[in-house]
């Protein structure tokens, strides 16, 4: 398995323990010391929205800061063409991503409407942007150094 | 081409024979025993929705099954952060998928709207879920063995 | 890296210069010669849309053909499930698109309304289709000797 394609599916690994907001899987995706930062990408003018550091502080970001599914809920974060530098020990992707929020409709106690077919619920797309992570090359396969999200939209956050 | 590389492209081409309705292509991407097995993810209890047993099965399925593209209308399955495992003479994957349901416009006979730019329809994310199947190696290639479909969202089936 | 990596990545750049909206680095994607193709795909009777040959044309269409990204806009060009074919100096891609408008909102001057969380703005897919470039190897790597733009959807043009 190449490097190229050991560092691509570290990307499709990330995606996963985000769907499955699996903090301790998500963690080993990083080095001890890693971190993640967020941005809004404002047009060219990147704006720091937060920073998460070390291990500890990114599994506990995917538990607590982001929203469970709701029953029947699920997400997609999908990433797409990526472009992978690889010097040595360090390598960098950066990769377009989507995120979908999909909705399944519950099902009615005298069954689905007449006429009814195929999937029942919404699948919408809800964010967009970047991720240029950083990675190194360890003992342990490649692991990020730094995840780097470029968001498209701006955020809303709740008052503390 | 690497062994990761055809099995990507394996499912490069059961998505295209899916949107294309070509039973012939599709059946020719599995084993002659080969198996689809379709559930409902469900929450994490996947609930079997139905099996497709042999390449007959699969082809008339894809045909008959499948609802046919509307005047003007197309579809895309696309598949996205590919997990690609390869032991031996066998490999998964492991690949998220979004499905877009396209239709264009019909042009009004004395021509587009005043204003009107670009293009004219909607392409709508209608289905998401994960593809997860199993490959053998034969002297024909990769060839599937058996396609799990796990569908984020649950099916409504028409009355028989 | 593979020349399949490479091909494959040549057409990350192609997008990441169309969402850029820009000309220059495009044009430098092409040989000096190179054209692009542009087809509504029309039910499988492909129509030809326009045609723009040489890299001052395609450098030019980037730049003035294509919409300006309005205040907090952007827009995400994917590509899925590459089928790649190379032969000696001489690739082709087929790969499926989608297009995504991306527009933010704007802050309201007193701060997002009360529940508010997350991504403030929308994610459409407004375009898809299929990409089927012909490349060649140059002593600069491999170029675009011809995009082959495949649109789902029926254009409307300004008039002129």
């Amino acid at each position: 398995m190449s490097d190229r394609s050991k560092i691509q599916e570290h990307l499709a690994r990330y995606v996963r323990a985000t769907d499955q907001r699996d903090g301790a899987a998500m963690s080993k995706l990083f080095l001890a010391g890693g971190r993640v930062n967020i941005f809004y990408a404002n047009g060219g003018a990147p704006q720091q929205l937060g920073e998460l550091a070390g291990r500890d502080a990114i599994a506990g970001a995917v538990v607590n800061m982001m929203k469970p599914h709701p029953s029947r809920g699920w997400s997609h974060h999908t990433t797409h063409d990526h472009i992978i530098e690889i010097d040595g020990h360090r390598a960098t992707i950066d990769a377009q991503f989507v995120v979908y929020e999909v909705q399944g409709a519950e099902r009615p106690p005298d069954g689905w409407p007449v006429g009814a077919f195929g999937a029942q619920g919404t699948v919408i797309p809800i964010e967009s942007g970047y991720y240029r992570p950083v990675l190194r090359r360890t003992q342990d396969g490649w692991l990020f150094e730094t995840q780097n999200i470029f968001l498209d939209l701006p955020m809303a956050f709740p008052e503390a």
